[in-house]
């Protein structure tokens, strides 16, 4: 962490773009690698898309792009805004059957005729590359366990402190916000960490003295600017979440992105700060291609530990190798189930 | 909470001991009025404890008592320390498909060659009334998702809490102690109720200026008298889980119980106390009792649900009703798990 003080001094910018560049590079190699050893090697990302947001579909824009860079097979699957839940569902359980397919997410948010924690419930956890299944959650929020994947921003978050050198241990993290996806597990990731973990809410009474003792603070409450520079601690390490469209006529378009930070304060006084945007966003849809990447690893350990196994049971009954790899690629579903 | 800010005012004492007391009659006639119109209903929890420590069996004696007391069945296995793990997970499978079983724990800790997460995962979590599977917690822990079941002590301590008055919301919670049984839970219910929730732990740098702040403070370290009276804010609501033996010459037994907070101190200065014993620890039997009987409750309804659809789908067939109550006994395992 900085150790800058003064108001006057620039913080250091946490470089989420370029970060979350390196991330994809990895990724890229390491699938490149693999299948240089194992050539139907080919991890599989699906997203479903209800309707036609167009915020979800600029969203979707920046994985599929990702997913191509990395060489992630990406499946898109776009579902009519009147599909109904057991439709959603039914197509939800295909795709966990699917053995091509190693990771699933359903862009979020859903018309309201739809439950959406019903739908999260409904991916088979060994695909849920978002981290947001209850099992992956549970096994996140518990120390004796460890999730199948950890969720793509806290992930990022972590990721992007480590890459900075910003220690945790025994610092006074601040969480504004509490969600499922953002708020609650970075707040767990950061107790993992050691850092002493404050959650702040919309309830929480004079929040700016709250704020005030974090050395590390998160927002991510989808508020524009809602945090002020004068609010926090000189030095601190400043980790803005949100990513919001505001009116700015100056603009050609019309509107600009700001986050939940006002950021041209709060670089006076942080010791690091991300900007928005570069800073988590690109950090999210990374950590969902590495995440992707693992999963297609695991369904790929299995496949081989199953061959192992199958091998030396069948030896004493066939002198030839029943179970060539394409036989295994169409078990591999079972396989990966474990 | 107490408006006292003297250090010589005397605390309210949060009297667990009187409240489980309370819960434990209400599960009790709750049971009761249950069985007259349902009479083979009868919830049952299902103990399993390897070897014989003795403070197992303390606990596991209070436990008994609590079930005899309310009128819910209790099955105790005693496996030999010697047993394998694998012999433990078949033990525990039978156990979730036996269909008179509402509830089951398997008493921690575990001899150290059996793994205790990988037998906690093990079961069935429609009768983890300990409330310690990860998908479980995954769904406390998640604000757009409801767990079957809460754990013991954290859910306790909250009953606790409301039983007494005292408001949480927007008020500092300082938990310390990040434990999967209760540090972790209880920090998720405090921000459920709309608390700003710190969690602290052995690596949380000036922890006395941390306790200080708090409004509500929660300690789960399983350190004898760690918390002295002079950290606490006047005032402040003080819960104590820690239940530690100690050496006492003046005793006949020749030890003592202690709390992780100095009580001698910390009821000088707080607005509200636990007594250790007396506190938290009745209301952690008192919560498995009503959690064993909330799963036999939703085993009936399921039972009853299951009943319903099935009598409206044979109607045209049979003119007689096929599914007496007898019948619907023997398949309450599946109706239990939908």
């Amino acid at each position: 962490m900085s150790q800058c003080t003064q108001r006057a001094c620039m913080p250091k910018i946490l470089d989420g773009k370029a970060l979350a560049n390196e991330v994809r590079k990895r990724v890229k190699e390491n699938i490149k690698s693999t299948q240089a050893k194992v050539p139907d090697y080919k991890p599989r990302l699906a997203v479903v898309q209800v309707g036609t947001r167009e915020d979800s579909s600029v969203y979707l824009r920046m994985k599929q792009r990702a997913a191509k860079e990395t060489g992630i097979g990406f499946t898109l699957e776009q579902l009519p805004e009147s599909i109904s839940e057991q439709e959603l569902l039914n197509r939800v359980r295909e795709l966990n059957e699917d053995s091509k397919v190693h990771g699933m997410i359903v862009q979020m948010p859903l018309p309201p005729h739809i439950n959406e924690t019903t739908v999260i419930e409904a991916i088979d956890y060994h695909k849920d590359v978002d981290g947001f299944h209850a099992l992956n959650v549970g096994k996140m929020a518990k120390r004796s366990t460890t999730p199948l994947f950890l969720p793509c921003t806290p992930k990022g978050i972590i990721e992007l402190l480590k890459a900075n050198k910003i220690s945790l241990s025994g610092k006074n993290a601040v969480v504004v916000g509490r969600s499922d996806i953002v708020g609650f597990p970075v707040a767990a990731l950061l107790s993992a960490e050691d850092a002493t973990v404050t959650i702040c809410h919309s309830k929480t009474e004079n929040i700016k003295s709250v704020i005030n003792k974090a050395d590390v603070l998160v927002v991510a409450i989808g508020q524009p600017e809602f945090i002020k520079g004068e609010w926090i601690k000189p030095g601190a390490v400043v980790i803005d979440v949100g990513i919001n469209s505001v009116t700015d006529t100056s603009k050609a378009s019309g509107k600009r992105l700001v986050g939940d930070v006002e950021y041209e304060t709060a670089s006076k006084v942080a010791g690091a700060i991300t900007p928005v945007p570069g800073g988590v966003g690109p950090m999210t849809v990374a950590m969902l291609m590495e995440n992707t990447m693992i999963s297609a690893n695991r369904a790929l350990e299995h496949r081989n530990e199953c061959q192992t196994v199958c091998e030396e049971r069948l030896q004493p009954l066939f002198s030839f190798n029943l179970f060539s790899k394409k036989f295994l690629i169409s078990t591999s579903k079972e396989v990966h189930k474990k």
